[in-house]
């Protein structure tokens, strides 16, 4: 059986956008389909159960090694439209995860004091910290997304945000945090159908506004704006990586390899007692 | 077989430590006790299984409501020895939570800029906000603890912080926040027992340090401290609750009965939509 998985880094490759890539068409990506994935749902959330101890265990040494020192830590940025599963990921796979060693925080339009400081002041200050895994639902992204398809910012300004980004994820990458970027693809049709969703169900209305109807009104300035971002801003250091969406078992199969990956690449391990253990129990059994 | 089950409001009086109820002997709470708790450890795990689902369901109304303005928020506040678990009750409790609505912070040695600010600075900026549910492992209650018994401060300083720390939480109950505070309560044996084994196993090196025999030595000046604390601060918005903890299944069954009596306290609901839904679908079928 296990022959017949997909290696993390296999998958990783696949779904990589190639930095210096050239131009990306994002109608050239299927959103319903499943590259490198199992052939079915029930496969999928096997293999997912299947990840979960691994990724614990990997988030655990992560979160040991910093204790001595090490400056390594991960952050999980999602990206998408409305409805294609930032929050989602966040409950099903995230969750798996252990809380002390995780920051997760969601981004939205800036409050009045986050827009007199530089666009990415907030983002600093939400940073994972050394042995975290940090997950941005959304993220300075949107000031090249949203901010731009909205004309919130002049020309210049969004198109200087380009370098100044990558700049960011580079100083972020010298200081030993994995950036992991993940834009999650769905068609125009599955937004339809799970804003739907949304409005048929009472307990779920607070998950709607109406402006998500005006931002799909925009589809085509977004779609733009993400092919930019994903051309422009898909590092070697920072890579960013395309998640077919529209199958929600497909995305969270995705990304519990690209975070298996990326921490299996970081290779955290317990560290070595800096003290003398024998002494200790000998102290410990004498009190 | 329901009725057989404890209320969580009714466990939460049991472990409460009365406000204004005069002084606390901690030698009088047997910490292997199992006050309220299921009988043997296969039913505590049963129960707590089936409190997961309420409690996320709790949670989600809890965020959602936010969105819709609404300030309450809930703050855990873990206390207690090396070793008591405070660790192992977010990784086992709190991790049933969905992460997006979550904010966890453990509070080690203040830092450098910590110092140099009042003891409250850090802990203000680590608040949950509106809809979230935040734990402190550790907390403002370290200021009056392990200051206090290593001398870190003048005696008139930490006396003063009780005071301090009562307006504080005050504060906080009156901007929304619901405080639930949670010593768990180990015995000095089972400290021990708890210590050796991660001198045993080498992939726990790492939660171990010399200065937690140090600490040990100091045992009894810490349970006065925390007597104090539990007498001084158990108010009627902020009360103390001491959940023994010696045996791993009733603590976690008697947390997750806490937060559950307290989210329920906060009875929260789904927001009524504040835009026309009908309106909407209609657009949105348009488009």
């Amino acid at each position: 059986m296990a022959k017949s998985k997909q290696h993390p880094a296999d998958v990783r490759a696949r779904l990589r956008i190639a930095p210096r890539g050239g131009p990306v068409d994002l109608l050239a990506y299927d959103a319903a389909a499943t590259p490198g994935g199992p052939k079915d749902k029930s496969r999928a959330l096997a293999e997912i159960e299947e990840m979960r101890p691994l990724l614990a265990e990997l988030q655990e040494k992560l979160f040991a090694q910093s204790v001595a020192g090490d400056p390594r830590r991960l952050l999980l940025v999602l990206q998408g439209m409305d409805t294609s599963g930032k929050g989602g990921t966040v409950k099903h796979v995230v969750a798996g995860l252990n809380p002390a060693g995780l920051r997760v925080r969601a981004f939205k339009a800036p409050t009045e004091e986050e827009r007199r400081h530089h666009f990415l002041w907030r983002i600093r200050r939400a940073l994972p910290q050394p042995g975290e895994i940090g997950v941005f639902d959304r993220s300075h992204y949107e000031d090249v997304l949203a901010v731009r398809v909205h004309g919130l910012v002049p020309k210049d300004t969004w198109r200087r945000r380009y370098t100044e980004i990558n700049q960011f994820e580079r100083s972020l990458t010298d200081e030993g945090v994995t950036v992991l970027k993940v834009f999650l693809h769905i068609s125009y049709r599955e937004q339809r159908d799970r804003l739907l969703a949304r409005l048929d169900n009472p307990r779920k209305h607070w998950k709607f506004s109406p402006g998500d109807i005006e931002d799909r009104k925009l589809w085509p300035d977004y779609q733009k704006a993400y092919e930019d971002v994903l051309k422009r801003c898909s590092t070697v250091n920072a890579p960013w990586h395309l998640v077919p969406a529209d199958r929600k078992w497909y995305r969270n199969w995705a990304i519990s390899k690209l975070l298996l990956a990326h921490l299996e690449e970081i290779d955290p391990a317990y560290p070595k007692a800096d003290f003398d253990v024998e002494d200790s129990r000998r102290l410990l059994l004498s009190l």
